[in-house]
């Protein structure tokens, strides 16, 4: 090779995860298998390696995975790296000529076509003889079987089929792959790899309104006193009991009085509607305050305290937009836009307008602003809050989400931002550069088996290096056609593909009543939490048996007990018969450790997703995707049904019936 | 902002063409149009604005162009930047907010909605007024518009329709074109073009084996007397004549005697046999020798300066693979690899070997055969030849490319190498970022309307930043199904296909004789030219009106008339009813000159690509992509057809009649 050149001696282009060449890196979760590809390919007809080096942040290499190749005439390459640990990780390729393969290949074609014979076999015996040599000192078993290859492959009182066999034996293919013949070398640049705690990236959320949980209803009046974090606490064991990881509070601070919106959105609010929350800001505080009714910090942090006790993380609201009588109005009108007659500016969407909001304006004091939203960050971090559901950022410019996340989480890399952005694919994208762990993401609205196809792939492959879905089933903004007219067979379809489909799911307290009622004309609640106090009666709904609570507990207790469903990259498709009937995989290898051996573990979900209907069918499972230890004498292997306990011997192709009203879904473990 | 930071104030993303992040410089031609892209986006509602930049090789910027938007929803803009001369170019992307995109759409929707009227009127005439300000010193006619224009928004005496209508009015907006009001202004970082000059990008190539031209066959032995550069030369005039601008020969080195093949690539040749010009070397001398019965370097360089008397550039082949008889199988053994029974390999396919032919091996010598090959091209170019055709070079290493091109155009920029490359897609396109200036395409085999439609928009979109494809009709090695099966139409239709789809071409000799007839189970003319003389009447079959050649020469007329036929990445597919009717136009707007005012040029071609039918039916015309001065009052402009001279109105939507056997095209001008 001469120097200075950009190709290698064996040419390395298209390494994935890698967002836009290195400039930032991919995401990865402790413990979670992140899928690498790269294009590599050389001149003529030479067998070729290619290994995957996984580095650590302290710069050894912990990992080197040999890359399949992928889609035939593609040259890509393809396989897994698992980071144990959080940090800043990165990884390599390197490409290579297959000297073991290129001769296997070569001999065994010529040999049988009676050509060269001799001449292969010596060149086998010299190149089986020089492995021998080099593995000698680091890997002496391979060394051994090389050297009794060498042998045999030399032995011209043998047969010459026998002579080939010895050379190309399942033993020197396996000694290969612990030691590879590997010539010409070539390795890529490093790529960034950030790799952050279970919580940016798996996890099941709740959300409630801390002022609607024991919040009562005063019968004559229909007036409210308004729960706080006191009573909010003593739903906390509720919450984890049915396997719920995180809770998320909508904005805890002063509800701006100016403009308040009363029910169901409407303009003028009476003097007992508490106001949406996120309409922040009044006398009474804005951003770095709590509204009085909810307590005091001292109530806040007993409220963290009750969480933690039940394994539960407090996500807090970052909403960057205030009231009108927010503090910020009127000491800072530098951080609002002016207009020409000196108002500050509504938000608006023309020709409609908000006027209970302000949105900021990051332009005129850019460093002054910035700073004093860290400010109240930190605040809440000293709070004990470590994660943050930052409201529409997709508003604010995302220089400024760069510089947040990356400022709070090079002090604290433990703070998750999860985005709250329903918008356009390059907005979202950039969003998860910027910083943010994870967003919402459009699940919500992908409902048929082909749409739900096509976001599972593009969410667990294409954009999972900067993009981790949260799957929320349904928010105080989101109750979609689909809840709204499929019955508890819709809520029950969409609880379990969020909960399965991806290792972030979400769930807004109402879902596991079936609420489905819409304000006529939208895709809300009626009478919406945001305007209004809620009583639920969880616990008669369940007394019932009209609450979903005792299925999702089912679920998240599925998920912590199956590793593979934690993951998000690792996703396959699999064929069914019926256009109703989704069927997927989630497949992980488990390394071993101290007390346990490794081991596999993979999940199988079949799902009828039209909750109106039952549907029967054929799956025709992927069965190279399993990666299963083999099958039985009659090709079978075992699954456990999950849901129902059943057991079965299932096959490459099997049949299914699935009623949405009874169970629309099977939830199939392998068994080891 | 706050510093330090990788988005600027307006994210700007996914910048085209760019190879690698700028690794690779992207491929343009001297005052070819270039297709930039970028995905620029921004918080909130606001309109924005986008600016591509073109930067000269002095650092100069000579050109700004204002992207238009692409797909809904994709936040990506386009447009083309043409530089002007051969170097090393750059460019950049700047993104901004709109000020007046944004007034003018908020002024609008809410004067119209009856919302904030006086507020946004006042705005409007504060924006004007500034607006009037800056433009002054610079933009003196736009000044005075906004100036006129601030007056009449701020007349309260006027309704209010007519203060918006001033604030909106055409000329403001045309105005705005010359003189954006621009804020927020972010530009990317630059990225480099590489433009080069015409023969990279352009041109019509015709082959022809320099010993068939006046070998003289002896009627009774049937042996052959080779033609020579003399007798060659006596051919040019009529290559020139038909409109080709490059004459490229197969390699003219001395041909290997051992293990020649003889007719139909047989094992064994006669003594007579000339044997195939790719199997180069022979004690009579190698790389650097020229066949004895060709003549002499004096012959050599005659040969050339007659080309260059008809406009014709000498292309000369570069076959990196010797005979078993070349010198170089002595001198430099290391530069093959040889068998462990220290014999040199040959060629292999195992089990098949090509035992005329010893394969290079790079990795024994790499400086010592690098400098080797390097002095031999610059022994030809001192010759005169600035084009090589290069072949099979995805057998050898691509870092041998890059190095080689890279070091001949640091001197000689001007030297050009096609690159005869067949393979996957991944080598395709290193070795158009290695260096190579075009390559051979898979353009043979796309035949049928979805075929060429998908490839003819890869080519000129998607790709074009680093493969410039020529179309070659047919070479030695390539004689399709399609053209040995589909009479003389066929051939018409592949001549007009590759002339106007691509603004590089190529024909091998006898095409324009609609040589057909393929040894059987092979796509390669039977009794190949490689490996035998060749003695074609090329004026008896014109005067029997069995020739091509007089198409051929309208179609090379055509193009060099047409500049919008010599650009690549200016291609629009339309539609037609017809499955087997492809419609496709090429445009270009045509700066100025000193001589003639700007201008532009359009050709719509519409190609019955069936050979064995007659099809009728409707194109339906993508007027934007046409941009058309105007249509007439029924909706028609006017169209010359190029083929026949006749002259139409069409419009949008237009009927079509085309018989294969008759002419299966129409070339359609449109009149300006």
């Amino acid at each position: 090779m001469r120097s200075g050149l950009r190709f290698g001696r064996i040419p390395i282009t298209n390494i994935q995860p890698v967002l836009e060449g290195g400039r930032f890196p991919a995401k990865g979760v402790r413990g979670a298998d992140v899928r690498v590809s790269a294009v590599v390919f050389r001149e003529g007809h030479d067998a070729l390696g290619v290994t995957a080096i996984l580095i650590a942040p302290d710069g050894s290499e912990v990992q080197r995975t040999r890359l399949k190749p992928g889609a035939k005439g593609t040259d890509s390459w393809e396989g897994v790296l698992t980071p144990a640990h959080e940090g800043d990780w990165s990884f390599a390729i390197e490409g290579w000529s297959d000297l073991y393969g290129t001769w296997a290949h070569n001999a065994t074609v010529k040999i049988n076509a009676g050509v060269d014979v001799e001449v292969m076999l010596a060149e086998g015996v010299l190149l089986l003889s020089d492995a021998a040599k080099a593995a000698k000192a680091t890997a002496p078993e391979a060394a051994t079987v090389f050297k009794k290859a060498a042998h045999t492959v030399a032995d011209s009182s043998l047969n010459i089929n026998d002579r080939l066999a010895a050379g190309t034996s399942a033993a020197v293919r396996a000694a290969v792959v612990h030691f590879p013949l590997r010539d010409l070398v070539t390795r890529s640049e490093s790529f960034p790899l950030k790799v952050e705690r279970d919580a940016a990236g798996r996890g099941a959320w709740y959300e409630f309104f801390p002022r609607s949980e024991g919040a009562i209803r005063h019968p004559e009046t229909g007036e409210f006193t308004s729960g706080n974090f006191r009573t909010a606490a003593r739903r906390l064991p509720a919450v984890a009991a049915m396997g719920f990881d995180v809770i998320y509070l909508p904005p805890i601070h002063p509800i701006g009085k100016v403009n308040r919106k009363g029910p169901n959105n409407s303009l003028t609010a009476g003097p007992a509607d508490p106001g949406s929350p996120w309409a922040i800001g009044s006398a009474e505080g804005g951003h770095d305050a709590i509204h009085p009714e909810l307590g005091s910090f001292a109530d806040f942090d007993a409220f963290v305290a009750a969480a933690h006790d039940q394994n539960l993380e407090v996500a807090l609201d970052l909403a960057l937009q205030c009231a009108p009588d927010h503090p910020w109005a009127t000491a800072h009108p530098e951080w609002f836009t002016t207009r020409v007659d000196g108002t500050i500016a509504y938000a608006e969407n023309p020709p409609k307008k908000y006027q209970d909001i302000y949105p900021l304006n990051f332009d005129n004091d850019p460093v002054g602003l910035s700073e004093e939203i860290l400010r109240i960050v930190r605040l809440w971090i000293e709070h004990g809050v470590r994660i943050f559901r930052v409201d529409n950022p997709h508003t604010k410019p995302v220089w400024f989400w760069e510089w947040l996340i990356g400022t709070i989480n090079t002090e604290r890399p433990d703070i998750v931002f999860l985005a709250e952005a329903f918008t356009r694919p390059a907005m979202m994208a950039a969003l998860g550069r910027a910083g943010f762990q994870q967003s919402y993401s459009y699940f919500t609205w992908r409902n048929t088996k082909e749409e739900l196809e096509e976001y599972l792939v593009h969410v667990s492959g294409e954009s999972a290096g900067y993009f981790r879905p949260n799957f929320f089933v349904n928010t105080p903004d989101i109750l979609t056609e689909y809840l709204q007219y499929g019955g508890p067979a819709a809520f029950k379809i969409r609880a379990i593909l969020a909960a399965m489909g991806s290792p972030l799911w979400g769930m807004y307290a109402g879902f596991e009543l079936f609420e489905h009622v819409a304000r006529p004309g939208s895709e809300e609640n009626i009478d919406n939490e945001k305007y209004e106090y809620k009583n639920r009666d969880f616990a008669g709904a369940e007394a019932q048996n009209k609450s979903l609570a005792p299925f999702v507990t089912l679920l998240n207790g599925i998920r912590r007990a199956h590793p593979a469903l934690l993951d998000l990259q690792n996703l396959t498709l699999h064929e069914s018969s019926d256009p109703a009937t989704l069927v997927f995989s989630k497949h992980k290898n488990i390394a071993a450790t101290a007390d346990e051996p490794a081991r596999k573990d993979t999940i199988i979900v079949v799902i009828n997703v039209d909750p109106h209907s039952m549907r029967e069918g054929e799956v025709t499972l992927d069965l190279d995707a399993l990666e299963l230890d083999g099958l039985s004498g009659d090709g079978t292997f075992r699954v456990d049904e999950l849901i129902t306990g059943a057991s079965w011997n299932w096959s490459k192709k099997n049949y299914f019936r699935l009623d949405a009203h009874f169970e629309p879904a099977h939830i199939l473990h392998v068994r080891g």
